[in-house]
C-alpha cells in the first residue's frame, strides 16, 4: 500500500529515481490566492545541492525547478500544484558493479527482497535524490505560512562530536547560512571543518544532529490524540533518509528530571499567558502553546565509504566494494532545507487542520 | 480536522474522555478468520490498570472490556471491532477546581484555546485514560502478528536517573514482568524503587525511558518514502501521553559515530542474509531487514505533583495548585504495555501493507 | 481493507451486526462549539424505525442512543463522539435455517466467500439495522449544516409502478412527514397504500424510488475533481442497502435532451448569479451553484418474501427458503431518514473541506 | 481539501489544466513486478482523443505519453509511477473573452466563486482534457487486472434519443470499436451518425448514455459498508464531466419491479455457485458475487454550442457567447475509454483491498 504521500490537507504526493527522468511531485490541497514567487522555491532547492563547499559531494546536479500545474497569473489557484527536476546523466553505467552486491546499511538488500527487484542505479528510489520533491513542497509550505507569520529555523547542532555548547536559546540563527557547515557559532563551525578534513583522509563519513526551531506559532496547531503535532513532526522527520532520532523540547534529557523541575509554569506577560521556562519545546498536550517549537533530529553518518567493505551479494558470496568516485563526508549541512521542509509541511497542514476545530473558527474566521 | 484513527489498513478509531461515559474505539480491517482470546485482551488491559505496586495510583479502575461486534463464535468476522470500558465515578465533582485553573504543562490551556471550551474533568480527552483503547486494539493486533510469528517485549530501561546498564541486547527479557518497576534486571529494579520511594517524599515525580524489541521480523515492513517503518514507529511512540523522544537502532549516540563504526555489515548465516551488528535497530531505508527491531522512548516526568504549583487562570489570574489526592510518582511502568500496543498497532498494519507490494506476494501469498 | 469509515473531515466510523450487542460508532471531526440536540437525534433514529404503519414490519425495536463521549455542557468538544444503540433480543434463534442457505439477492454468499465465514443471524453486518448509524451521524451533521442555514428535504417518488407525477418543484414537501408513504402527495399515498396491501397479500415486496432536495446551498461545495459533490453523494447513496441507481439533476433523461434544451442559463436576480433552470441539480464542474441541489435514488424490491423461493445452500445443495415470520413489504418510506442522513453527512463534510480553499476563507472566515 | 486522489490502495493522484503545461499524475499502490506494456497505455491514450470521426472536434492533441518514475527493465518497481502529457498551444488567447464571461452549464462560476479565481483558458481544471490522466492510470490498472484475468469492455449505449435495443446482453462486444459511434450495433450506429449530422447543421451538441460490462470478476471485491463495489464505481463514473446519473445492474428500472422478478435465484453450475439471472449486476450486498458487472452511465449534452447563448459576467452584466472554433458534437464515444480507465482503477484498488479480507488469503494467497 502506498507510502508516497505526506499530510492530510495539504497533501504532497512524491515520485522519482536517482537515476530516472525526473524527480517530482503533486502538491494538493494548497488554497487558492497564494502569491507564489517561484525564485525563492528554486532557492530553496539550491540550498540542497551539493557542491557548496569542497567537503560536499562535486558531483552537478543542476536542478531546476519545473512547475506544470496550479498556478496562474502569479498566484496559486486551489488546483494541484504538479512539478518537476529533471534527471541528468540517468544513463550512467556507473552503477552495474552494485546489480548484485548489497552495500552495508544501503537499502538495497530490502528493497530487494520487498519488491522482488530492485532499480539499483544508486539507490534508486531509496536515494537522498528523492528530497529534491520534499524541499520543493517545503518551499511551497513556507509561502503558506508566512501568510500567518510563521517561521522556520533550522541549523546543524553537531557533527560527529563537535557539538554547539548550551542549548537552544544561544545560536544567533542570522548566521546560520553564513557558515559552510550552516552552524550558527564561527568557532564551532571551525572544529567542525577540521574533523570533516580528517575524516575525509580517512575515507570515512560523519553523522550529526540538527536542531530546528519554528517561531510565531498560533496556538492550536495539533490534532489529538494520534496526530499531535510533535508525533507529525517526529514522523516527518524520521521518514529523512539516514535520520535515526527524534526529541522535541527537554527530550531524552527530560525523562531524567523531576516533575518541580520540568513542568513550564504558566505566566501573563505582555497581557498573554504564556510559559516562564519552555521544557515543552512549544507543544502541549500534542497542541501548539504559541511558545517556540524546537526540536532537534540524529543523523547517522553516510554508509558510503572511500575506504573498501566487505559484503554479500545476492547469492550470499562475499564481495568487496570499492569506494570511489568522490562522495560526502557528511549530509547534515545539506539536510537543513530538508529538515525545514519537512517541517514546513507539518506545519501547514496542522495550519489548515485546525482552521476546522471550532465553529466560531469556521464560520468567523477565528 | 479529526486526528483520533490510526493506522492505514488496520485502523483504530478512538474515542472516550476521562471522565465522561465510556473509553472505546472501533478496529476496523482486522481480517476474518483470526482465532479471538477476549481473555488475553482484558490481562492486557490489566497491565496498564494502576494500582499494580504502592508506587503507582491506588485510584481503582476495574477496567472490563466490552466488545460489541465483530466476533463470531469465537473468530474475527472481517467487520469492524466495536468495543468500550466504562468509566467508573465518571460524575465526581473532584474537578471543580479546574474548571478555570491551567496545571502547568497538561493541555488544559492548549485544549481550552484550540477547542473554545474543553472537559475540565480529569484532563477529559487529554488524559492518558484514552490509552485503554490502545492497549486493546494493540492486543488484536498481537493475536494478527503471532500468526505471523512476532513477538513483542518492551521494559523499562530507565527512571529518573537510574538506568539499566550496557545496551538492548543484555537484559534476559523473560524476567520483566516479575519485576514492579517492569525493568527486567533485579538490581536496578531496587535501585529504582528507592529513588521512587525518595521522590514521593519529596511529592514529585519522575519520567524515564522504556525500551522496546521487537523480534521474528519478516524482511519487507515499511513502505517508503514517508511511511518508513520507524518513522511509523515514531510517531506511534510520540502519540503517547508525556513522550518527548524517540530513538531507533544506533539513535542520537549514531550521530557522533563514523560511518566505518556505524554500518552493519551483511554476512550470510545459515543460509539466509543478515548483518554482523544491528546499529540500524532492524529499519534500512524504512523497511525492516529481518533483524530484531529494537527503539528506545523518552517519557518525561509526571505534571501532577504531590506539592502546590503556581500557575494562573482563564483571566490571567495568579492561581495556587495544591498537590492533594494520590498520584503516580511515576507512569513509566504502567506505560510498557501502551509502547507495546502501539507496536503491535505498527507492525501489524505495515505487515497487511506489505502483502500488497510485489505481484508475486498477492497472487502466490509469498 | 476497512470500508466502514465515510466522510474525509467529518467522518463516520461505524460497527455492528443486526443480532450483535449493539449499533454503533464514532464521529470524528465535529467542531467544537456546536449546541447538541440529543432530543432531534432520537427522533430522527425514530424515522427510520419499523412499525410505523401496517405496512411496514412489526419487529420492535426501541434504538435508544446513547452518547459516550464529545459532548459536554450542551456542547461539542471537538473530541470524538461515540454512541451506540443496544440490539434487543441478540440472542435468538430464529436465524439457524439460514446457517448454510444463500437468500437470493442477499449478502449471505457474497459475504462467505469474501471472509471464509459469516454472522448468519439476520444478514450480519449486511443488515439494514447498520443504517442506525448512518441516522445517528446524519443527525449530527444536520446539526452542523443548521449552522450555515442548510435544510434537507427527502420524501417517497414510487412505489413499484406507482409515482408522484411531475419534476421536483411539484411537491408541497411540507407535507412528506403527515403520509404514512412519506410521499408529499395525498392522491399518490392512497394509491402507494393500495398497492402495498395488494402486494402484501401476494406475499411479495416493492421497491421504489426516492427523491431528496437540499435547500439554502452556498456556492462553492465539492472538490474537483475525484471528490464532486455529486460523485460523494453518487457513493452516499450507493452505499445504502438496496440502492441501485443514482441520478443527480436532469439525470438519464438529460442523456436525450440537446445542449440547448438542457444548458441552464445564467441570470442576475436579487443582486446576485442565479441560473433559469436548474438542469445541473444545484452542481455544476462538480461544485455547488447556490441553487437546490436534487438527486434521486432507486431502491430495488425487498429480498425477503413472504412466499417460498429455491436456492442452494453452501455445498451446492437446492434447498426451499420458507417465507415466514412478518416482513416488510417495501422499505422505502423508511429509507427517507436514511437518505437525508447521508446527504448531511456528505454536505456537512464539504462544507468544512471548502473552508480550506481560499486563502481568503481561511484567514477571514469569508 | 484535496479531491485530486483516486482510490485507497492503488491510488491515482492527478494533476494539469486544459492550457497548463502538461496533464500527468502519480500512480501509487501499484505492485512490483508487473510487465509493463508503454505502447499499450499510450494506444489507451489514443481511443480518448478527438478528431477519430468527422464528427468529433478537430484540435489535434498529440497525447505522448512521458513516464518518469516506477518502471525499471520492462517491469513496474513498486515506487510511485510518475507521468506526464504535454499540453500544446497552451500559449493560445482564444479564451480573453472568456476571462469574464460565465458560460452556461460549464464551471467558470463555481469555480471562480469556490477560489476566488480561475484560470479561464480553455476550462484550466475543469475541462474534460483532465480525463487523460485517467486513460492512463486506467491503462496500468488494466494491466494489472489482466493478472486476474479481469476484462472491461464499455461501449455507447444511446446518443441523444437514439438507443441500442434490447439489455446488455444482446450487443457483440467485439464490434465495439469498429463502430465510430463506439456502438456495437451497426444499424444503430448509422441511426446515430445521422442523428450527429442533423444535430450538427443545428448548431447544437447531444449527449448519451453508455454500458460498461466487467467480465471474470472474482468474488469478494467490494468493502462493506461504505466502500461498496458499486457505490465506488458510481462515485468514479459520477466524477467524470458530464455525467449525471449512474446505475447498476437493474438500476432504475429495479425500483419497479416486484421482489419475486427481481431476485437473482442462485443455481449451481459447472460445480460453482451461480445465479440465474444477473438484475444485481454482478454485486450483492456491496461484494461482486463472481458474475458480469454492468452498469449504466448517463453524459448530459455538451454545453458548448456552435450557436449564441445569452450568459452573464462577473459583474452581473448580460454577455452573448458566440459559438465559434469547432466543436464536438458529443462527447459520448470519446467518453467510452474513460469509463473504462474509472473502472479498472476501482476494480483494481479493490482487487488489491479484497487480498486483506480473510487471514487465509493475506497467509497462502488463497
Amino acid at each position: 500500500m502506498p507510502g508516497n504521500s505526506f499530510g492530510k490537507i495539504l497533501q504532497l504526493t512524491s515520485f522519482g529515481e536517482s537515476h530516472g527522468k525526473a524527480i517530482g511531485g503533486v502538491i494538493d490541497g494548497f488554497p487558492a490566492g497564494v502569491d507564489i514567487d517561484l525564485d525563492f522555491v528554486q532557492k530553496e532547492l539550491e540550498r540542497r545541492r551539493p557542491g557548496q563547499s569542497k567537503w560536499v559531494t562535486a558531483r552537478q546536479e543542476p536542478d531546476k525547478l519545473e512547475v506544470l500545474s496550479g498556478i496562474f497569473e502569479g498566484k496559486s489557484t486551489g488546483t494541484p500544484i504538479g512539478f518537476l527536476v529533471w534527471n541528468k546523466d540517468q544513463h550512467s553505467t556507473d552503477y552495474s558493479h552494485l546489480k548484485k552486491a548489497y552495500r552495508p546499511s544501503h537499502a538495497d538488500f530490502t528493497y530487494e527482497k520487498k519488491y522482488g527487484l530492485r532499480d539499483y542505479r544508486g539507490g534508486g528510489r531509496s536515494s537522498a535524490r528523492e528530497t529534491v520533491s520534499r524541499v520543493v513542497a517545503g518551499a511551497f509550505a513556507k509561502m503558506l505560512l508566512k501568510e500567518a507569520g510563521i517561521e522556520i529555523l533550522a541549523f546543524v547542532h553537531s557533527i560527529g562530536e563537535v557539538s554547539l555548547p548550551g542549548n537552544y536559546e544561544t545560536p544567533d540563527l542570522s548566521k546560520t547560512e553564513e557558515s559552510p557547515m550552516r552552524c550558527p557559532d564561527k568557532e564551532t563551525t571551525e572544529k567542525m571543518l577540521r574533523l570533516l578534513e580528517k575524516t575525509a583522509k580517512e575515507g570515512d563519513t560523519l553523522g550529526g544532529t540538527i536542531s530546528c526551531i519554528a517561531k510565531n506559532i498560533p496556538v492550536g496547531l495539533g490534532e489529538p490524540v494520534f496526530d499531535k503535532l510533535h508525533a507529525d513532526l517526529g514522523k516527518a522527520m524520521l521518514s529523512i533518509n539516514a535520520v535515526k532520532g527524534f526529541e522535541i523540547g527537554s527530550g531524552f534529557d527530560g525523562a531524567s528530571m523531576k516533575g518541580s523541575e520540568h513542568n513550564d509554569l504558566f505566566v501573563k506577560k505582555d497581557d498573554r499567558i504564556t510559559t516562564k521556562s519552555n521544557r515543552s519545546g512549544g507543544v502541549q498536550g500534542g497542541i501548539s502553546n504559541g511558545s517556540d517549537i524546537f526540536f532537534k533530529v540524529a543523523f547517522k553518518p553516510i554508509a558510503t565509504l572511500m575506504k573498501s567493505q566487505l559484503s554479500v551479494d545476492a547469492d550470499g558470496n562475499e564481495v568487496i566494494l570499492e569506494g570511489k568516485g568522490r562522495h560526502d563526508v557528511t549530509v547534515v549541512p545539506r539536510a537543513v532545507p530538508i529538515v525545514e521542509a519537512m517541517t514546513a509541511l507539518v506545519l501547514a497542514d496542522h495550519l489548515l487542520r485546525n482552521k476546522l476545530s471550532d465553529i466560531k473558527s469556521i464560520f468567523q474566521g477565528r
